[in-house]
């Protein structure tokens, strides 16, 4: 130790040095463990209304539901594990809200082009995202 | 000219260039000029069930509205530019979905804490995004 880091006796004493394993101070104003994001990471995802025209549980996964989506003037399928909280039935004619360009995966040999936005709950619940218009116009996007 | 870059008589005719203006082929399934994004794009935005508890005109900004929101445990302000569409008044109670860790920004004095998701649609009309069922419990994420 050179002469310079030795505190002189009327020095201030020095100000505590966090443990190295204490965790980082939680941030009130989000959620656990969750940090910012810009605007730009948001304007990657493309978030767009569109209307269930066609609901069927999917041939080979339990859980899934096979939905074809009118946004606009496209359509397209999407799979959506909701089977246990929603029948085909009740789907059809509903607006969700759906990320747009999510890159495109098979799931059981189905292609699920996109993902319905829905929130989780207590209790193994779930709601369906929409909008608090019910005949709102399709293909918009949400922003 | 150089000799190099003049086709004899007898050869194939060269491939077609395309125009340098000529626009990229359209992915029919996305949203025009739009490219995908992936799960990790996503999974940077932190989407969240909020109630509306209170909700006022900004004092210094016509289109905006500043909101007071229950997030399950936690309770923030944002601003929204919504005020040409709803009444505080009928705000109040409803839930709505917000992009809970968009760095704050100070909007005429007044710090927005997130954003609210809204879908546009034709002819100037907007529609909050929301869930399906009205008393889910807030502070939930959305996914």
């Amino acid at each position: 130790m050179t002469a310079d880091n030795t505190p002189a006796a009327d020095a201030p004493a020095p100000a505590p040095v966090p443990a190295e394993d204490a965790a980082p101070a939680q941030n009130p104003l989000l959620p656990e463990g969750v940090t910012y994001c810009n605007f730009d990471d948001f304007s990657k995802i493309r978030l767009t209304v569109a209307e269930i025209i066609q609901a069927e549980a999917h041939p080979k996964a339990d859980k899934l539901i096979k939905l074809q989506l009118r946004l606009g003037d496209r359509e397209k399928q999407i799979c959506a594990g909701i089977r246990a909280y929603y029948t085909p039935e009740e789907l059809v004619g509903k607006r969700i809200i759906v990320v747009d360009n999510l890159e495109p995966r098979k799931l059981r040999g189905e292609t699920s082009h996109g993902m319905l936005l829905a929130a989780r709950g207590p209790d193994d619940t779930l709601a369906l995202v929409t909008l608090d218009k019910p005949d709102f116009p399709t293909g918009g996007q949400v922003s």
